[in-house]
């Protein structure tokens, strides 16, 4: 059988997310390595896979290829819905979502490479300008996700119950991101206990961006 | 019965995207204004509901809140399935779901009002350099959305098929806002033909920051 094929790169956290949901769905897969910082995800091969020129995207096993990391792992759910990432009831897949698009939707897009890239060459921003872009950001949705998931008795080991699922894969990208940034996570107790109880397992382990054959 | 409880800004164009699927729906409900230029959604009052202090958010008949607005309308297609916003195969899904994260999560954080209110306080930016970057994130995602939606014969009228779905809340909404920041679309013909298209239809017309009680 042809493997699936995963266009990423190692320190993109929508990278890290989606290799969790693969390792988590069990499902093995060729790595391709796009050098973001070596601008390698804009040449014309790779245009010519995704024209976003963005990471990550996955070709099936009939070459169809997906784009979007959340549209991607929402797709693997349908398909290989065990162990699953959503709850079953609405009600419960719709605060999951929520979740996720919090760390998914207000924070990484705006603190992006290609973002910080254009702080640095538009506005002059020095290390310690975007350093601090960064945190403001993490801390925008941080500091209300924290109180979301403390006041919430669905809050278990993970974002929602005892095991991990869609909230979870984004929480432990965006934390891991976060180290290099100097973001003092001691102001998240919840998050922080998530993330640990995901960092042990793994499926979050191996998808690591130390883990991956392209690490710097 | 009581009545769902939509907070929302007129020009909030994750809120356009969330009225336009309530009308879809055929789902009545009331419209609470939050001035997001005098920082209404900020008032304690409305962090109780959303600690995020974001709109959209969507107060369910029992009082359950809703946030984010992909993850409100995925609730919806999935307790209200008629008319359906995303296709039925699992391949098909993804498409549109990666449509519409494209322009939701790769235009619009980056360019939301939060954003470029940081861009003036801390880069000293003016009207002219937020124009240029709102500009910026726009092409940098509808040149390759019109390269995708071009190539692909599962585009219709609409971002797939004959009826409005997902991707098209997202695009009408953002094509909306581009108007205020002097946007080119001609260079995007099949982008402003599937806007179009929608623009016509009253679900969508009524959705428009310009039909809103808040409108200015």
């Amino acid at each position: 059988m042809t493997k699936l094929i995963l266009h990423n790169y190692f320190r993109s956290s929508s990278s890290t997310r989606l290799r969790v949901a693969l390792n988590l769905k069990g499902l093995p897969y060729n790595y391709i390595a796009h050098h973001l910082r070596k601008g390698e995800h804009h040449e014309p091969t790779y245009l010519a896979v995704n024209p976003q020129g963005l990471v990550p995207a996955l070709v099936l096993e009939d070459g169809t290829v997906l784009t979007q990391s959340l549209a991607i792992i929402e797709y693997l759910d349908e398909i290989h819905p065990s162990p699953p990432l959503l709850p079953k009831s609405a009600i419960d897949r719709a605060r999951v979502r929520a979740l996720a698009h919090a760390i998914a939707l207000d924070i990484h897009p705006i603190n992006n490479l290609r973002v910080l890239n254009y702080l640095r060459s538009t506005f002059s921003a020095d290390d310690e300008a975007v350093a601090a872009w960064f945190r403001h950001w993490v801390a925008a949705t941080f500091t209300p996700l924290e109180t979301m998931l403390a006041g919430d008795p669905r809050t278990g080991r993970f974002c929602h119950g005892e095991t991990p699922g869609l909230a979870d894969l984004c929480l432990y990208a965006q934390v891991l991101n976060n180290g290099r940034f100097g973001v003092d996570m001691s102001q998240y107790p919840v998050i922080s206990r998530i993330f640990e109880a995901c960092a042990i397992l793994p499926p979050f382990a191996y998808a690591s961006p130390i883990n991956q054959p392209d690490a710097e």
